[in-house]
């Protein structure tokens, strides 16, 4: 029984390391292409300076192109790689057969649809369809292994690795390597940030727990240690890749903060991070309820909706329009830090400025990115609440459209923005800090951020992990009281209200 | 049935509340007595200065009469407060009903048995204790709910909240408040680490994996969900402990590291982690074993064992005896920093210098307590090593006296050395550290002993959540890579060669 044991130990291993190897090629190159394509994105914006028509037309075409593509692509070649995934799989774990869900068809539509949409810059996540693909490689490589062991033609052990796949699928999601080293992230070339390794990359931890939370309602110890070791290795050649291609691309922690250690709040402060957590819970819950209607206005035989159906290719390319009509800079978007793509906003949201106290009209150097928050007439409250409000309704738009999208990312720009607008309002409040037992506790609008953007996917996905998501992303453990504080009251009040995103679209569904 | 469920979270919450509520102030109190004992005893120790004789007398009974106590104490009150308690609650989540195991006399002599034992400052640790000790509080409140509210009879609803209770017990075990502001950490006294409030204090994160890995095979996710609010909730109340008590005690992020965030490691260092993995994972699966040899030979119907069974006080009498005397600072004691309490350990192990390129006969100043590290005469190698191996059978055989007691901390603290150890030898091998890519990586012997102390709790108790305690305890998540890869190393060969620490009790107590 113990040399068994051991074998069938020892073929889980291989199947672990061959799932992270292959799981880190993909994401890796995904990451890659869909970085380069943001790239020339705005260097085409950049190119076409001065004249407005082109500009706009330009902002406009180039992600319609995009989305129309990744629609026409997965319709052709896979309509179940359409979405985010997670329902799907969730409802796999639980028993049901789903047909063609997890074929190499549906794998290669998911890659390029994803690719195609996250090079767009709408705001479409990538967890979702991560832990989808993780799992078609997770399918595709247990029936490669049964020739080996008959082990792999038992359907339990084949649902404990599917579970394992989610959870290096969603580890796998944030670590990313940032292609080119100074023009997306430009503004992090400070030798500290831009080479920027050794911290965190990838979040193995949270994305394990993230996984479990999500898909299942029991589950045994030994897949938690299984998901772990795969997510590791994942990291582990993640980071071998990024030493080979050291001088083309690097990787960095993906949000890294730098908030100072010693004292990062005061106990005072935590009303403040009470109330963004209880706010975050009722918009997540809102989010939730505003995404299904639109997937329910959606399916209501009307003449336009027939219309849409008929002609596939333009729902998605009105709504890119509309979203992309609204961003674009020049315009209405210098309101909104329209020009900034989704990573974009969530470094320049986690970075340890204050922008109420940034004045003068030729900006102080070192803002890289950040400057585009800061408008020379409108306040900063104004361009944040406008940024929340607008991408809130493009966030449960945009994730609607028939193309590979997950919601989590965009959540947690919106949960940051929201986080950052409360630091703002408390540093204008506070400006000397709050002082307590002789130390200053100065307010850290991007440690609210970061609360802000755990708080608010936690809401929406109805998990309590996404503070480790956090935790990893940032690199910074510091906050983590506040956090966990926050996250377990918006998980209070949108659990009351509207069931999480996942089983809301598992119902819809149905 | 929406409504009944409701109410049913909001009974659960409020078990919750008073569960964290209780464990805080319990484990408060007793850290804080402890605390003070080891102060005492320091001060004792301090001003006998120049009577040898005298100071050796005072070394040695001061222990030796806090272990007879609280052995007395146990055996009197309630004899199944001996031990972790860890074995015993994992056969009771199994579904076997231990008699008195869960009453308020075994609470008593376990609390108070703790206290004399951690006082001591014998190489004893507190997270078994302490899950015990939860698990009572959650056993007598569920007793107490029950007359509000009929779910508190069911079994499994108990089970579910015992559960809980071992996440909340490990989560307040490392969450503990450093007696007086200048005496025990004395050199950290710099205003940004004496008060040190913010970071982290608890690991309510880590504690709950960590109850779940070891305690059960299956689990209920909302038992995850559960734990995590408890524990979250118990940290809020040290928070606001600490709080109340600025004035005499305060709170630091236990073993607060400091090492720079930017360049932590380099991917060639990994084999130096990799090796720690595994040594320590045979260290782990040895250590396990050495622990049950001594429980058997204790067992064992000789002429000794007998005489020692009628004469209880002797065994652990003789222990403390033996094992202060080799600690003894002046005499054997200076070669194996025998002056350090636990928690003085593993802060100087896990600080941020190299020993090694410290020199001069009179020692800088800024050093701190690390400085017992370093001998005049003898290399800091030696010291290492010998406190390396000395500690071992120490930990092994005290462990097993009959006071309660835990592994943990012990394991911890020999992990600890262990990768200073390696880390030292490799900051001589790499005196100008490794430059890769134009970056001068400098060798963090504080990191290897992160690493190692990870590696080891790892092994000895066949879990791998060690690794987020450590980031908690630490407050720095920057080397979660090495980390994880040395705790999965440790993990395979510990788990191939022996059981668990608990696994093995529970197997020698059948």
């Amino acid at each position: 029984v113990r040399r068994y044991i051991v074998n069938k130990m020892g073929d889980d291993w291989i199947f672990l390391v061959l799932l992270g190897l292959a799981m880190a090629l993909v994401s890796w190159t995904m990451d890659y292409a869909s970085a380069k394509s943001l790239q020339a994105y705005k260097w085409i914006h950049g190119e076409l300076k001065g004249n407005v028509p082109l500009q706009y037309l330009a902002w406009v075409t180039y992600p319609m192109i995009l989305v129309m593509f990744a629609s026409l692509f997965c319709h052709l070649v896979s309509p179940q790689a359409i979405g985010s995934g997670i329902p799907e799989l969730k409802t796999i774990l639980r028993g049901v057969v789903l047909k063609e869900y997890l074929t190499l068809k549906a794998f290669v539509a998911k890659v390029i649809g994803l690719t195609a949409g996250l090079g767009s810059g709408m705001p479409v996540g990538k967890e979702g369809p991560f832990v989808h693909i993780a799992s078609i490689c997770a399918a595709v490589l247990s029936r490669f292994m049964s020739i080996f062991s008959g082990v792999y033609e038992n359907g339990i052990h084949n649902q404990d690795l599917l579970v394992c796949a989610c959870a290096v699928g969603v580890a796998t999601c944030f670590a990313a390597p940032v292609g080119g080293k100074s023009l997306t992230f430009s503004w992090h070339t400070a030798p500290g940030c831009a080479v920027g390794v050794g911290c965190c990359f990838g979040t193995p931890l949270g994305g394990v727990l993230f996984s479990i939370e999500v898909t299942s309602t029991y589950f045994a110890v030994r897949n938690y240690w299984r998901g772990y070791f795969a997510a590791t290795f994942s990291a582990f050649i993640f980071r071998v890749l990024s030493v080979w291609n050291k001088d083309a691309v690097t990787i960095t922690a993906l949000f890294k903060t730098n908030f100072r250690m010693d004292f990062p709040f005061d106990l005072q402060e935590l009303p403040a991070f009470a109330i963004i957590g209880i706010c975050c819970g009722f918009f997540g819950a809102f989010f939730v309820y505003l995404n299904r209607q639109v997937v329910l206005f959606m399916r209501r035989p009307t003449a336009l909706t027939r219309f849409l159906t008929k002609h596939r290719l333009i729902y998605p390319g009105a709504v890119t329009l509309i979203i992309a009509t609204f961003t674009f800079p020049p315009g209405f978007g210098q309101f909104m830090a329209g020009e900034l793509m989704p990573r974009e906003c969530i470094n320049s949201l986690f970075d340890n400025l204050t922008w109420t106290k940034i004045s003068g009209s030729p900006l102080p150097p070192g803002l890289g990115r950040s400057a585009a928050w800061l408008h020379p007439q409108v306040s900063v409250f104004v361009i944040l609440l406008l940024f929340f409000i607008m991408k809130f309704w493009m966030s449960a738009v945009s994730t609607t459209m028939p193309i590979p999208s997950g919601a989590f990312m965009p959540v947690f720009i919106l949960g940051a923005s929201f986080g950052r607008l409360v630091g703002e309002i408390m540093a204008t409040l506070f400006p000397n800090g709050i002082l307590f037992d002789g130390i200053v506790y100065r307010i850290l609008p991007g440690g609210y951020a970061v609360i802000g953007a755990a708080a608010m996917t936690g809401a929406v996905t109805h998990t309590v992990s996404t503070a480790v998501i956090c935790f990893e992303l940032t690199g910074q453990i510091s906050h983590i009281l506040p956090m966990m504080v926050a996250v377990i009251l918006a998980n209070m009040v949108a659990q009351g209200l509207q069931p999480s995103l996942y089983d809301s679209i598992i119902q819809v569904k149905k």
